[in-house]
Parts: C-alpha cells; sequence; structure tokens
C-alpha cells in the first residue's frame, strides 16, 4: 500500500526508495525527454468522466482481494509489504480486459486512460489501506478479552470489547474521513509550491504512465502473465498444503525442515508462499534484519533467560503468560519498537520543521512562491511536463469551504458518536485530539512527502501514551486509550494517503477532484469490506490471536501491553525485564544513530532495529520463508538482472495474493465446518515408537 | 544400459529407438555429408593406445555409481531406462576434465579421442550391465528365505540358497565370460556382412562422435552442466527427505498426496526424483501404460477381487500371503508378463528366422558379399564412412581359435564349478544349456541387431521353466531353475551387449580388440561390484524384498514363483486365479497382436501389456512420478522443443543419479547404525485427535 502508516515505516520506507529507483531505472529511456509528450495526442478526460463505473466495480473486487491479503498478513506478523506493483497491474489487467472486450462487441464509449488507472489504484489503496490503519491487527483487536486474557492485569470488564460488526463498521465511518478533509486545503503548498518528492506516489504515477505507453502495455501484458501463473501456484499449493492440516501442529506450516530443536525455538521453513513473496519484495536489510533479530532472539536471549528461570520470574506460571519469559519477549520488543520510533519521530519531525523553515525563509527573500529543489522559481521556466501538470492540478479546485465544513461536521458528528461506542472515551479526549490532528495530520503528510515515511502508527503510540495516562486504569485508560489510537491513526494515516494520491494524480494529469472522490469512495468501500473480512477470520479461525497458532496476530498484544504500560508505567515489570528494556530502548536509538552517522556503504550492513524486534515476540520462522524469497531474487538477479528486476515483483505479487486468496475459501471452509482429512504429523523417532505401539492393535 | 536384456525388453526397445531418433535430429545437420571427413584430420590410435589406463579408472568409478543406480531400480521397481545418455556425458565430462588439467601442467602425453571414449561407455555399461543380469532384483534374490518365506511352497531348504558375496562373486566369474567368447567370431558377419542396424550401438555411437566435433563439445559442456546442477538438487533432496523417514511409514515416500484412501490403494505421488527422472527418459506411451495398468489393477481389480473374501480365497489368512490377494496380485502379473514375452519371442524369432534365410539366399545367388538393405554389394561402392569403418574394423583380427579355446575352457571351468556353488544343479544341466546356449546368444544377438529388443530375460524363464521340471521339485527344482536362469541370461545378454559395441566400435573407429578387451575388463568389474554392492544393501536396509518396504525387490518373488510354477505346474493356483491368469495371458498376446496390426498412428495409442503388468503387484504410486515426470517433459517440449530436447535426458540423468548416488551415504549411514531423528506421519483426523490425546501428559 503506498501510504501505509504501518509501525513498520522504516521498512516501507527503505521498499519504496528501492522501488522509486528500480522504476527510475526502468524508465529511463522513456523518460529522457518528456513523458507528456509522449501522451499528447491522447485527451485528458474531464475529472466527471475519470469516475467510470467500471473504475469503482474493479476497485470494489480488488479491493476485497487485498483486503484479504491484507487482513491475513495483519494477523500473521504484521509486516505488510508494498502491494502497488500488483495492485497497479490487476487493475490495468482487468480495465485493460474489460475494455477491449467491449470494443470487440462494438459497445466501448470510453476508452481507457491512465486517469482512471489512476482513479482505480487510489481507490484500491484506499480500501485496503483501511485493512491496515482499521487495526484489526493491532489496537482493535487489542481490545478483545482473547487478547487481554494473555496479560492478566487490567483484565475487568471495561477494559475489554469484543469485536462485532457494527461498532466496528461506525468506528470507522466516524473517523476514517477527517484526515482527507483535514489536508486537502494544502495540497497546493504540498505539491506544486513545496514540490514535495512523495517517493511512492512518484513511484506508482511511473508505474501507470509506462503502462499506457506501447512497450510498457506490452510488459505489463507479460507481467500479468507471469502474476497469474504464480497466483494460480500459490493458491493450489495453499489448497493442496490445507488438506494435511487436520489437527494442531499438523501440515506444512509446522514443518520441522530444520530439526525438531530448531523447531522448538521457532526456526523452520514453513513453507509460506505469502512469505517468500514478502521476502522477494522487501529489500535484503529488513530480511537480513528480521534473521539477525530472530537470531539474537530465539537463537540466544530467549534460551539464556530460560536458564534463569525461577530467578528471573517465577517457574510455577505457564511459560505463556505475560509474567513468564513471554513477558520477556514481548516487552523487550516494544522497548526496541518504541526506540526505534522515538529516533525517527524526532529525525522526521526535524527534517520537516527544517524543511519548513526553509521554504518560509526562502518565500521572504525572493517573495515569491518558493520551489523547493528548482533554483528558478518562475513559472514559464518550469519543464514542459510540469507545466502541464500544474496547469490541469490548479483546473480543477476543491473549495476551501467544502473542506472546512466536511471537518467540522464529521469532527462534531464523531465526537457525538465516538463515546456512546467506547464509553471509557470521554468527549473531551475526542475534541482534544481534533484540535491537535490536523497539525498532526499536515506534518505527517510533509515528512512522508520528503522521506516517504509515515508515522502514522507512532503518532497512534502517543495516543495510546497519552490518553491512556489521562484516563487513568481506573476509568477504562486501557480501551481509551487503544480507542485513541485509532482515532489518531485514522487521521494522519489518510492524510499522508491522500497527498501521495494528489501527487500520482499531478503526474499523471488526473484531476484533484477525481482523486478526492476516488478516495473518499475507496475508504468508503474500505469501511465496509475490512469489518466483514476481519468477521469472516474471527468467525472461523477459532484460534486467532492465540500465540503459535496460524494467525497469532502479534501486534495486538503488543498494542494492548503498551496501553497498559501507559495507564500503569513500567513499575508493572519485573526488575530484570525493565532493565533489559531499557538497554534495548537505548539500543535501538543507538543503533539507529550509527546508521545516520556511517557513510551509505557501511549504513547498508547494519541491521534495523524495527525490523529486529518483530520476530522477538513470533518466531523466527517467517524470516526464514522471507531470506529464502531473498536469496530466489538474488539468484535470480545473478543470472538475469534485467528480467528479475522486471518480473520479480510480478512474481512475488502472485505468491502473495494466491496464498492470500486462498484464505477466502479456507474461511469459508471452516465456517461450514468441513475440517481437513489428514494430519502430517512430525513425531521425533522416540515418540514415533510409542505411537506405532498405541496404534497397533 | 545399452544392452540390458531386462525383462521389459520391450519397453527398453521403445526407449531406444525414441533416443535413436532423437539422436538423428539433432545430429542431421551435422551428418548430412559424411560423419568421418569431419574427423579425417585426427589419426586414430592404434588399439593398445586405445586402452588407456585413465579410461578404466574413469570406467571403475562409474561403474560404482551406475551399479548403485540400477541396484536402487532393481531393488524398488525393476524399472531400468537406459542410462546411455548419463554414462556418456559422465564419462566425456571426467576424462576431458582429467586431459584438460593435465594439458595445462604439460604432462599430457596422448589427446582424449573418441576411440577413447567408446572403451570407457562400452567398460561402464558392461559394469553396469551385470547389476541387472546378476540377478540381484530377480532370480539370485529370489533364491533367498526373505522371498521364500513370502510364498510358502517348495520352501524346504534345499531350495532356499542365501546370498552371501563369496558365491555370488564366484558364480558371476564363471558365467558372465561365456557369452563374450559365443559370438565373438560372429561379429564381421553381423557388422559388416548383414550391416545390421543395432539401434542403441548407434545411438551411442553417435552421441560419441558428437560429443567430439566442436559444437557438440560445446553442447555437451552444457548438458553437463545441467546434468550436475539436477544431479546436486537430487542428492540434496534424498538427504533432506532421509531426516524424516525415522520409522515405518513415515517421510515422503509415503506421502499421501493423492488422500489417505488412495495411499491405501498405493495410489500416491511419493516425491522420488529417480521415478520422475525415469519417467522423463521413458516414452509417454510406457508412463501411460503403467498408469493404465495401475488404475485397471489397484484402482478397479484388486477392490473387486477384495470383496470376494472368503469365496475366492480363504479369510483367514493375513493379505499379505500369496494365498490370498497378493497370489492374484503376483501370478496375474507373471501371467501377463509371461504372455507378452512369448508373443515377442515368436515375433523375435520370426524376424530373425526369415532375416537369415533372406541374407542366405541372396548370398547364393550373387554369390558375393550380401549387404542387407543395400542394393549394390561391391565395397567400391561404399560410402566413404562406410569403406573407412569396415577397413578398420577389419584390422584388427581375433583369431578364432582363442574364442574357440576361450569358450571351450570357461564352459569347462565352469561346468565343474557350478555344481559346488547350487547342489541342485548337476552338470549335466549345464553341460545342456551350454550347447544350445552359443545358439541362443546368435539368436539374441541377431534379432537385437535388427530390432533392438534383447530377449535375455526371455530366455532366461525358458530355462527356468525346462531346468526346473527337469530337476523336479523332489531335488531342488525351484533353485535349480532360478541358477539355470542365471546361466542362460548372462550367456545371451553379455553376447548381445558385445555386439552392440562392437557397431558403436564400428562407427567411432575403435578397433574390436579394444571393444573385446574392454569389455571383458568391465565384465569383471561387475562380477566383483554388483554383488559388493548388493551387499551393502542386504545388510543395510534390513526389509529389503519385504512387500511394501522401501526396497521390495518385485521380481525376486515373481521370478520364485515361476520357478515354483515350473515345478508344480498350475495346479498349484486357486481356481479362480487360473482362470484369471489365463485371461490375462489371452489378453496380453491379443493386445500385441492388435498393437502389430493397426496403423502406427492408432498402435501407438494402445497400451503395451508388460509395463501395465509391472505395477500389478507392487502398487501404483511410481506410476505417478512416472507421468509426473512424462508431464514436466511434456510441458518442457511445448514450450521449447529444441531445449527439451538437447537437455531433457540430462534432466532427468541428473535426477536419476543424484538419488541413486544418495543411497551409498544412506546405505552406510544404515550400516552404522544411525537413524533418522524425525518421522513425518500422516494420520486422519480422527486418529490424529486419539494420537494427541494419548501424547499430551
Amino acid at each position: 500500500m503506498t501510504t501505509e502508516s504501518t509501525s513498520l515505516s522504516n521498512i516501507e520506507q527503505h521498499h519504496q526508495e528501492q522501488e522509486y529507483d528500480n522504476d527510475h531505472d526502468g524508465n529511463k529511456e522513456g523518460k529522457v525527454e518528456s513523458i507528456e509528450r509522449i501522451f499528447e495526442s491522447k485527451k485528458v478526460p474531464v475529472w466527471q468522466s475519470q469516475l467510470t463505473v467500471r473504475a469503482f466495480v474493479v476497485s470494489f473486487i480488488l479491493g476485497i482481494m487485498f483486503t484479504f491479503i491484507v487482513m491475513k498478513l495483519n494477523l500473521t506478523t504484521g509486516i505488510i509489504p508494498s502491494l502497488n506493483v500488483s495492485a497497479g497491474l490487476l487493475g490495468f489487467f482487468f480495465v485493460k480486459t474489460w475494455t477491449k472486450f467491449l470494443d470487440k462487441s462494438g459497445m466501448l464509449k470510453q476508452p481507457f486512460t491512465r486517469q482512471e488507472n489512476t482513479v482505480i489504484q487510489t481507490c484500491v489503496v484506499a480500501t485496503s489501506g483501511i485493512a491496515f490503519s482499521g487495526g484489526f491487527g493491532s489496537y482493535l483487536f487489542g481490545m478483545s478479552d482473547v487478547i487481554a486474557k494473555q496479560s492478566k492485569e487490567e483484565n475487568s470488564a471495561q477494559n475489554i470489547k469484543n469485536p462485532s460488526l457494527i461498532w466496528m463498521i461506525a468506528f470507522l465511518f466516524v473517523v476514517s474521513f477527517l484526515g482527507l478533509f483535514s489536508v486537502v486545503p494544502l495540497r497546493k503548498i504540498m505539491i506544486i509550491d513545496f514540490k514535495l518528492i512523495y517517493p511512492s506516489g512518484t513511484a506508482t504515477a511511473h508505474l501507470i504512465n509506462s503502462f499506457h505507453t506501447p512497450q510498457g502495455a506490452k510488459l505489463a501484458k507479460k507481467q500479468v502473465r507471469t502474476l497469474g501463473k504464480f497466483f494460480s501456484f500459490s493458491f493450489l499449493w495453499g489448497f493442496f498444503q490445507w488438506f494435511f492440516t487436520g489437527g494442531d501442529d499438523c501440515g506444512f506450516i509446522n514443518f520441522p525442515s530444520l530439526g525438531l530443536k530448531a523447531r522448538e525455538n521457532r526456526f523452520y521453513f514453513d513453507f509460506s508462499a505469502t512469505y517468500v513473496g514478502v521476502g522477494m519484495i522487501c529489500p535484503y536489510l529488513i530480511n537480513v534484519s528480521l534473521l539477525v533479530g530472530a537470531i539474537l532472539s530465539w537463537g540466544v536471549m530467549w534460551p539464556l533467560i530460560n536458564e534463569k528461570k525461577g530467578d528471573w520470574y517465577p517457574a510455577d506460571i505457564p511459560s505463556s503468560s505475560l509474567h513468564s519469559l513471554q513477558g520477556y519477549r514481548v516487552f523487550i520488543g516494544i522497548a526496541m519498537i518504541l526506540g526505534d520510533g522515538l529516533y525517527n519521530f524526532i529525525k522526521v519531525l526535524g527534517h520537516t520543521l527544517l524543511g519548513l523553515y526553509r521554504q518560509f525563509s526562502q518565500q521572504q527573500i525572493t517573495g515569491e512562491i518558493p520551489v523547493s529543489g528548482n533554483s528558478s522559481p518562475d513559472l514559464p521556466s518550469l519543464s514542459y511536463d510540469d507545466q502541464k501538470r500544474t496547469r490541469l492540478f490548479l483546473k480543477d479546485q476543491i473549495p476551501m469551504w467544502i473542506a472546512i465544513t466536511g471537518y467540522l461536521t464529521i469532527a462534531i458528528v464523531s465526537a457525538a458518536t465516538l463515546p456512546h461506542i467506547f464509553h471509557q472515551l470521554e468527549w473531551y479526549y475526542i475534541a482534544a485530539i481534533y484540535v491537535v490532528a490536523p497539525v498532526l495530520a499536515f506534518c505527517n503528510a510533509y515528512g512522508c512527502g520528503l522521506t516517504d515515511w509515515s508515522l502514522a502508527s507512532t503518532y497512534g503510540k502517543l495516543a495510546i501514551f497519552i490518553i491512556g495516562a489521562w484516563a487513568g486504569g481506573e476509568h477504562g485508560g486501557v480501551l481509551a486509550g487503544l480507542a485513541a489510537c485509532g482515532v489518531m491513526m485514522n487521521i494522519v494515516s489518510t492524510a499522508s494517503d491522500l497527498m501521495q494520491d494528489f501527487k500520482t494524480g499531478y503526474m499523471t494529469l488526473a484531476s484533484p477532484r477525481s482523486m478526492f472522490v476516488s478516495q473518499v469512495i475507496g475508504t468508503a468501500m474500505g469501511c465496509i469490506i475490512s469489518p466483514c473480512v476481519f468477521w469472516l477470520f474471527y468467525k472461523a479461525f477459532d484460534d486467532l490471536g492465540v500465540p503459535g497458532s496460524e494467525y497469532p496476530a502479534p501486534y495486538a498484544l503488543i498494542y494492548r501491553n503498551m496501553a497498559i504500560l501507559g495507564v500503569e508505567g513500567v513499575s508493572a515489570l519485573p526488575e530484570k525485564c525493565l532493565m533489559l528494556c531499557y538497554i534495548f530502548f537505548a539500543f535501538a536509538i543507538f543503533v539507529n544513530g550509527i546508521r545516520d552517522a556511517a557513510r551509505k556503504n557501511i549504513a547498508r550492513f547494519i541491521p534495523i532495529p524495527m525490523a529486529m524486534a518483530i520476530p522477538f515476540y513470533i518466531g523466527g520462522y517467517f524470516t526464514i520463508d522471507m531470506c529464502v524469497g531473498s536469496l530466489i531474487l538474488f539468484i535470480w538477479s545473478k543470472i538475469n538482472k534485467p528480467k528479475a528486476a522486471a518480473f520479480g515483483p510480478a512474481v512475488a505479487s502472485g505468491l502473495i495474493c494466491g496464498d492470500g486468496i486462498w484464505t477466502l475459501p479456507s474461511s469459508i471452509l471452516a465456517l461450514a465446518g468441513v475440517k481437513p482429512p489428514i494430519c502430517m504429523k512430525f513425531l521425533s523417532r522416540s515418540t514415533n515408537v510409542r505411537v506405532d505401539k498405541f496404534l497397533s492393535p
């Protein structure tokens, strides 16, 4: 997703930069002169014609598909790679097929333009973005009793709210549109005046532009075919695996491919097509960081801490309790995530403020519209492309009064409604959030434009701590904190999403109006689709959120525990755990500092603390999948670099999408009570002898 | 193996024809004019120089390797594909590397010639040929008590002889050289006068000639690299699988990939790289015939017969007994094999006699040397290639007295020794065999030259019945029959082997003397290597020969039961089984007749009875592997036909060799008592629930 404000924001950033670079290289030849001259002969439709029915039908279908994929990723590891390329490819493919079919039957009224393509992309990304910012794998699911039971503290009824379709949809509707209205008036400043880069938005625009050139369309067709092949393979592989999972610890997802001992410490290759694909999309450094984190935690630290059993933590409570080893896993992970988050928050905020300062000081000197990164501020001196794009971008205005009225209306409705959904969330907390939100939304949109780094989840964490502490444990502070996190995350994340889309629209000559409408429609679709998809998972899989199960939803527990920390403070932690948390908090800041201080060719070998922290809680199995993906791409690149660059993302998308879509039939099977017939079990030789004796008549 | 007189002789034939065709196509361009003109600049070394030490060192290494592979195939299903291409490729690769290395260090005395290459090929094929004709998966192992116990009849001590290294080596030495001496004097008649085709020998010669042209060497290098890659993959895959086989019914070889119900009826894909490779080498018709046979027997007939339990056979004996369903499986299979064998015996004998009649009637008319298939019998009218080849072939003679002295000496030694090894085999049985053997050897060598169809195992079966009946059950007729089978098979099979090699030598300008010496040395190596390799398997795997185990050695039981039939007659069989046997015996003859009568484009869709009979006893699992191999090759051919044709055999060889060689470390591990640590088990869901309850503390 272009602008998903994942808690892995730096992961996203690195990836998107990489993609941007790729795209840059890929388009070098076609771009030397001017993109808009290539498209000169093609008329740009008026903004109403960019919003076609077929675009929204396709968006709806793709939106459901990507919501399934994102939901699966949310609930398994929380790592969500950029699915831009697959969304772009599939959107192009569907409408192209559609128009071709209509063209042949003579019923085609309007040809497929890149503006329409941008509308689809915007809508799909907005829809599936809700699957992430809705917090189904983090704050929202963290409210449920499944997660609450695991942490033992703050388990009173007022700190628990189980998912239900109605309130989830209502909640998303009242919080998801605020962000859009808060940044709409700023679009000219960000895109035209500041000329912010928005790497993801730019990359998406390049992708769409390339689809609509003749050779680009040819390549896209081949890529779609590749994607389709791996989609089928991945789907069938998921189907095949299903037959052998007739019980706990059964099937390929429990394959002890590195031995039983390694399996006990959660090191194994689990044959997940999804994470092999994710590994192919994520940059090598992320995959290596994950693996390093897995080895550090599950390979070294947990076995060592386990030996202190009875000393560092009570020996008589089950190891899954947060007061035993599990607590060390979760809280050390949280410490690293917070350390990394704090560092980057300060860093990006600094960049933002410095950037703003420069913009305005420049403006004062020249007294003209500042154009960052471009020494000549005159409009006529702009390139042909920029002139044409600016003209079209400024043509369709969105009146300021719509933005202000919209924001105020929704804020009032929201402040009135939210306390009915969460009794713990007083109206004045909400009002406080809504006063600061536009500022934070602007900061995030600006920072994202500079660095491609959405800090939405960091702002969300801030809200957890501040509102949680304000409410206090007695008054359901945990739940209030989590709910506030949701409100905050949705606002800032949709704000930066929208601005990325404006940039894409700017570069593909799509009207800001059509972008805005598409984003609104996409968000509305997401507010309905995402809760429904989550509901399907929730009803179909009994062990959703249980550690060690197929869907452990790791961030749900992490977010809940952050809320508990916010309410209770760090005093609740065991002494040794607290010390280790401090160490790892400092470690995360230190490593980030080193990464920034070191030269680039050294920095690219220093692991990223945020990525290292993820396997701390869930284990190393998915890091092995991802490294396999990396390895495949690496070898492929060695053999044929251009081919790997052109088709790698398509292969990865196919693997991710196929496996992701398999969860639809698999959850339907689970709902219908159809259970897999066979259990593929892994026993040690000695256990097997006992079992054989037991089974023989 | 070029000339292995497998009981699947028609399978071999079809395959070899196909390979011959491939080779033909592949070399079309290079062959249009004359092969020998390409090689004109290269001197042909004298025959002593063709026999280099390095050639025999390489042959020894490859001989061991291929003996392992053939032994594994013998003991798993008895289907042995042609390994000519891999032997050729690897032989070329090893000596080429060797000479390149020496050349660089300035120590190379003699360049690598195609004559030397032919010597290696001959020697390797002779060595690994013994692994088949030694009967380790058929008559020889059929004497052991493991097999005897399964059939319940004729189980007295005089009809059992367990394998032992000493007597096996002694036996092979006294019987394996007779065939060579019996046909040596006929080489001029067969090769020069009759101009017999010997498709396999010709194909091998083309292969070797192509290696020694510049573009051929380039392709060979690429093929060797492909082979190496798939070799490593297959070896590592075997290694990986090993870890999960810590118990019976464990591991990938028991993977119920088509469901548990199908697994019970032995339909599953068992992930065997060997049989996927075999499937890629064998023609489509063979693979389909095998699958049809598997479906007919395990899918239809056995389940139906199983329902007659208590009626058609006693219900109170275990199903593995030959008096229950197992008996139907074995004897119906034998009936089809004998029916097919009889049909083809008569057919090939007819061809042979007709061919001989034509040769001699032509000779009488012209009074000159007859040249079959060539209307002008004059030597000068021969092509340049044939002239040069004939001149060189006739240059190095092997004196008649050596052949006669050799044959008589060995026959006497053999007749004196064999009764000491097998007390049941009287000296006059042996004398009788040795009187008719040269005639049969000639027939087989001639038939093989015409049709590429070695009938060695059919002659062996004849010996079982004749000598078995002659000796009678009272005097150890079963053992006498099996031993006589071995004597006969070795003679006729080595005879046709040698003649194939003479043809290869003729076409690569290798001297008949060096061919003969190489064949003798190769045979001698085989007489030592094969028993040793078998001994390793025998000691390492406890359940060798047990039905349903990893190494069921299906033909051992089939051969023993043929011997029992020979001694006791068909009266021993249950009535219904006998009726079914007659039906399938007739069915085999009928289908063969239809195949010959039908037009070629129809005949290629009619399954081959011999191939259908193989899964009757062992089940359908390997047929599924082979069909997967077929499918891979089919799809590959659709995508890129020339590449599939050039590299398909290399991929298949790599898969077969890697998995085959893995049996060496795996048997060493078994001997050392190292057992795999994990059991990958497959349980139905309900059983799994019971097991989980049993295992939970």
